[in-house]
């Protein structure tokens, strides 16, 4: 189908929850109110590693109005997760619901329940606990001393969360070897954390038949549905999770988290409905952050630019406990096979247990880490070969068939045309060529860098993912999609809408999606990877075909005409070739007397691979070499997403992506003392996103370069892409502007004024 | 199948709602409350028919508190019901949301609502009205006069809802010439309405989007879905009607109400979810009862008791608007060609328009009445021939082949089996011979009577059914069933649920039941026509093997076996023969790392015809004849259902009806007032429903005797047919006690007096 046939897809449609969202009337899980609800309360830590030797909750039990209180001793001692797919090769299971040993600053120790959340709040107070501190490991280096303390007895030791991941192809060796130029630098990065809008919220009920009911601010409620059941001890039919809108998730809701399983065993103590809500500051403690790490990059290059050999090593901080650092490690680590292509590759990749906050999934999951490196060290192996840094990417880019991390050749392949596109859309010569000065502002050095990036949709083969939607239609031709997809506010429903409206021949407008509730919704595996519209998209696209081939064959009886001769189009089912002779899909429902003359219900089901987007991001920022601070100005993403289904839904994912690439990039970092562990700037006061007014000029470019099969009419991911590649490409535009090279983030203005500081001096001693 | 092969079909399993109903954790409509919730009152009118020539709400509009005022002038003018199924041979399309005339006394003409039940109750005074009165018709006699104001324009004229309904068989004049006995009479019944202990109850939310979401009570949530989308001009997906525990409905649950259209309007307006909650008191003006009727009958037998001929006309009562009229009417005049056997029948049955209150569907649907002339007339031409009355039933008892009131052969014939039982465990003769003296009581006379009665399950060929069902397995193991059907109160997700683990081969406890959801369950006709565990049962027997087939072919791969090979036995799957080679389902669900192997979801769609279910009901009563009460003593109904899914609940709904038969042949009327129309006796302090002290001791006797093929294992219908044969019974049972014969209920105890009185004025008269 070429693009012009469209009816609906790529077409902007109004989203479905638009209006409710902009009249506040769209619910979100702590909208919601229960008789009888209680507030849940979670007592934390104040030390960063210790034994609890007595906990007493007495006077906290009690206070007027106080309802429960659960510690250690009152909770299955069952260690959970990590992440919420318990088996999977992405997660640990190290942690228990409450523990007699603290692990972090900020760990939940306690719970509360009672009548509101003031006395909740009051009743925490007047729990005592009496700690034996033990030493607290509080980076990487600590931890992967020899003799360093374990955090757990759980693992491969030496505070490794997983064993070290070895990947090696080609004879490294020989490619170091054959290089003209071999450039080696360390690279790190800090704590940026997923500030989503809507902080963690949990409510649970019980009924009487020992049913728990479960609303929750989840990417993932059929992963939580299994790690309830699993913790509580009930069969999958007595956990019904429901979603409703959600404030963003990023990667980090994917989590099964500690106040969840708190919140269910609260309400099924008082016997009452229990809600927990985080407040802002609690999601810093308690949340998901991404991984800090530690990075040595080694690559050859011939005199053309040619990558001959890459040797890398990585540490991802996990913080205290493993989340989902298995899963990061490995993808972050394979990540580093593929983008420039190289045939000799030798990488290793470990995550560390430290007393810290727990890192988790993050849009980027172990990548934007590793081309952070990649692409800054491209740029200064561009610089010492005297090879423009647009085209030593080309040169080294990735191609079609190629073997994508994923260890699958690249199908969909969109890297070239992205650089191209950006080379000539972005003037990239032009601008390199022209003058640093700002001729408003003597202070001010303007700079421009380019970075890249690849990522996949789907967690395949990490995990044999599978896609799943069921299709109704009802007896007037309006239809329902059932999806278990998760709606993190990106739009994602709606895309789905379109998909299903499209290929069944039906007006966008008649289609409404039924989400968020695991007890009617098919088994969905979370809205994560980047893999929503690919995976749930095809198999909304199969149930909606197969549905329209049941529809035709109704029409056709009425019709008395073969199927094969009619199409459906807006609803309207028309005999080709004689526009006088149709029905409408209400019609062929046949609704005699109110009754459909069948239950038409389709359900598709999709087991994907793993298809991979590309982007090239072309940056223009402006020094500040007085203050340090760099303004990020220009922002060109060019982006291949394959096939796009709501150019306005993936320009704004592009968008957000950019922000929060902007924010780690150059001022966001949960910090955590490094003597206590105790965290510094647990909320947005301290803690700086760029706003609105921080944002740049961006100008986004969709290539529809390269479509890839495995998705619905070559739909590919774009959740995760734009937040990777904006970073490097920062950093290589910053040191375009003032010469001086960093390989961390953030780089703050500090950092930029003691650099300036350090290359004066450098420069001063050679003269 | 047979029966000692079941390990959960005709188990009395604990229901699954049992816990929540006995904790009362259990929601009802009533008990939902959502935010910024107002209540919705209808200011009723106190006149029977009358123009509205003024109607002032601006006082009402002005009282603090009050949101909205809807009258006529406010709503739209759409003729809608009737009942839910507007384009059903069932229902007429007669009544207008508000209109500007009044034709009950009671009937809505204006809606508040407010922030508090009281103040909308407040308000509705002050609403002002000014009316036209116009010549109220009160009875059957004075809607059937020739000059007869007509209280409707639609309508075949005459004040008649539909056009006669004209049945002849055979040759009636041939007939009555072979007759050697005929009998003629009047009989005519009062208006019973069900009390269900849940008042109507709904509550309406549009969001911003446009989209209606409505809980209410009632038995046919797709039908509600459609009559208010087409009222309210939306698609249906953009009507969303929940229905969760439902106290009772009885059939009259299946209309669509004023109040509902009324609640979700009031709602649209003021932007603001309302909630309207019938009282006691609303049941009675505003909901439905039975039809009151008249009815002439008159019959040939032979000496031998042998039926000749069969003449009869009934006129049913409809009050002011058509609601289920024309399908009761149809059911009610059809049901009379059999029951006992007649080859020359002729029947007359029409409903008239009155000034009085709706009479809609209730638990038997027009047969009641028939019935009850039918079986106490068999009782005269019984004595008048010295003959059996059990025997002359058994003579006459339609028979396997006969055709049934709806066309069809009967099929899975109990009847005469049922009578043969009730005769030897009622000792039927021994009892007719004995003394009809109480010796503990010299004002008591005992009697024995016998009534009978065949039901169908499914309105079809009224209305062309269509069960749907839903079943899908989690990767457990354990299974969800999704089914449109509404939960009554009998018990019907809880056969569901067990004929799908018969089916399936899991444990019952494994099997949850989602329902009571437009969006998300399959389409479903409602609850009605005794067809639920008949109809939906099937369709989920349906589903259920079809998913077992997957599952089993599952596992053979897992298991290197041929599906053919495979049993599935309360969640293992074995292979036949080979006891130590099995797995769980769970196994075979193959969860990796939580995910499961395939999404299993398997859909059912059953199109049934009709079947008959049978029952004898024996009664013992002692009427006092010196108060005049009849007590009904004894009862012993003996039913054939076919398969029995649940004994418990099956002998819960024969019990439920014998209760409610009672009532209304000897207590229960809802009394017009017949000068001016007004209620005389809404509620029930004055309505006087048969208590638990009332009942009688019932051994309720269960005869597989006939499953029907159509069903699952055979099982048939049986929610209406517990309240058919009751009554006669009674009233066959009195004359047996004191030779008195009434041919109408309720037989009050001034009846009897009388009844005495004029016997003994008779009898000494003959002297």
């Amino acid at each position: 189908m070429t693009k012009h046939e469209f009816r609906i897809v790529g077409k902007s449609v109004k989203r479905q929850d638009v209006i409710e969202k902009i009249t506040g009337e769209g619910r979100y899980t702590g909208d919601y109110h229960l008789p009888g609800l209680l507030s849940g309360k979670i007592k934390r830590a104040e030390i960063a590693h210790a034994r609890i030797r007595r906990i007493d909750v007495s006077r906290a039990l009690a206070y007027p109005g106080v309802k429960a209180v659960l510690t250690h001793h009152d909770v299955p001692r069952v260690l959970h997760y990590g992440s919420p797919h318990p088996r999977s090769a992405s997660c640990t299971m190290d942690q228990y619901i409450l523990d007699d040993r603290v692990r972090f600053w900020g760990e939940g120790i306690a719970a509360v329940a009672a009548v509101s959340e003031e006395i909740a709040d009051e009743a925490l107070d007047l729990i005592e606990v009496e700690y034996e501190p033990l030493p607290a490991i509080l980076d990487i280096d600590a931890a992967q001393a020899p003799d360093a303390p374990l955090i757990h007895d759980v693992g491969p030791g030496g505070n490794l969360v997983i064993p070290p991941v070895h990947i090696e192809r080609g004879d490294v060796e020989k490619g170091f070897a054959e290089a003209d130029l071999i450039l080696e630098g360390e690279f790190s990065g800090g704590r940026p954390v997923p500030t989503y809008m809507e902080p963690n919220v949990c409510i649970a009920d019980w009924d009487g038949s020992n049913k728990l009911t479960f609303w929750t601010s989840t990417q993932t409620s059929f992963m939580v549905r299994g790690a309830l059941a699993e913790v509580l001890g009930l069969p999958l039919n007595k956990v019904r999770v429901l979603v409703d809108h959600m404030g963003g998730g990023f990667g980090a809701k994917q989590d099964l988290f500690q106040h969840e399983f708190l919140c269910a065993l609260l309400a099924k103590k008082c016997r009452r409905p229990v809600k927990m809500e985080f407040t802002r500051r609690e999601t810093f403690l308690a949340g998901r952050s991404r991984h800090p790490f530690r990075l040595w990059l080694r690559q050859g290059f011939r005199k053309d630019g040619t990558l001959t050999a890459r040797e890398m090593k990585i540490v991802y901080e996990s913080g205290a406990y493993g989340s989902h650092s298995p899963g990061v490690t490995n993808v972050g680590t394979a990540s580093a096979t593929s983008l420039y292509r190289c045939e000799n590759v030798r990488l290793d990749g470990r995550a560390v247990y430290t007393n810290t906050p727990i890192a988790g999934a993050y849009r980027g999951y172990g990548v934007v880490q590793t081309y952070f490196a990649i692409d800054i060290q491209m740029d200064e192996a561009a610089e010492k070969l005297g090879i423009d840094p647009a085209g030593i990417r080309l040169r080294n880019a990735v191609r079609e068939g190629d073997i994508a991390p994923s260890g699958h050749p690249v199908v969909g392949y969109g890297l070239e045309a992205c650089i191209r596109h950006g080379i000539r859309a972005f003037d990239w010569a032009g601008k390199r060529a022209a003058d640093r000065h700002d001729p408003a502002n003597p202070a001010i050095r303007k700079g421009w860098g380019i970075g890249c990036e690849m990522h996949g949709s789907s967690a395949y083969p990490g995990i044999k993912e599978q896609g799943n939607a069921i299709v109704r239609m009802n007896e007037d031709g309006s239809v329902t999609l059932l999806t278990g997809a998760a709606g993190l506010g990106t739009g994602a429903h709606t895309a789905l809408a379109q998909i299903v409206a499209e290929e069944l021949g039906v007006p966008f407008e008649t289609v409404s999606v039924v989400h968020g509730d695991t007890d009617v919704v098919p088994w969905d595996i979370g809205a994560f990877a980047s893999h929503t519209t690919y995976l749930v998209g095809s198999a909304a696209k199969m149930a909606a075909a197969e549905l329209r081939q049941r529809v035709l064959a109704r029409a056709a009886e009425k019709l008395q005409e073969k199927p094969g001769h009619l199409e459906m189009v807006e609803g309207v089912i028309l005999v080709q070739g004689q526009p006088d002779r149709s029905i409408t899909v209400a019609e062929a429902m046949g609704p005699s007397r109110g009754i459909p003359a069948e239950h038409l219900v389709a359900s598709g089901s999709y087991m994907p691979t793993k298809s991979y987007s590309f982007a090239a991001h072309f940056v223009e920022v402006a020094v500040d070499t007085e203050t340090g601070i760099i303004e990020c100005r220009k922002v060109m993403p060019v982006h291949d997403v394959g096939r796009v289904i709501h150019p306005v839904a993936a320009q704004g994912q592009i968008e957000g992506g950019i922000q929060q690439g902007i924010g780690h990039t150059l001022t966001e970092d949960y910090v955590i003392d490094r003597t206590t562990g105790r965290s510094l700037n647990a909320g947005l006061v301290d803690y700086k996103m760029p706003l609105s007014m921080d944002m740049p000029d961006i100008e986004t470019v969709i290539l529809e370069a390269a479509p890839d099969p495995g998705g619905p009419w070559g739909a590919k991911g774009v959740g995760e892409d734009p937040i990777i590649a904006i970073g490097p490409a920062i950093a290589n535009a910053v040191y375009d502007a003032i010469g001086v090279r960093f390989h961390h983030y953030p780089i703050t203005p500090e950092d930029v004024l003691n650099g300036l500081r350090r290359k004066a001096a450098e420069s001063s001693a050679r003269d």
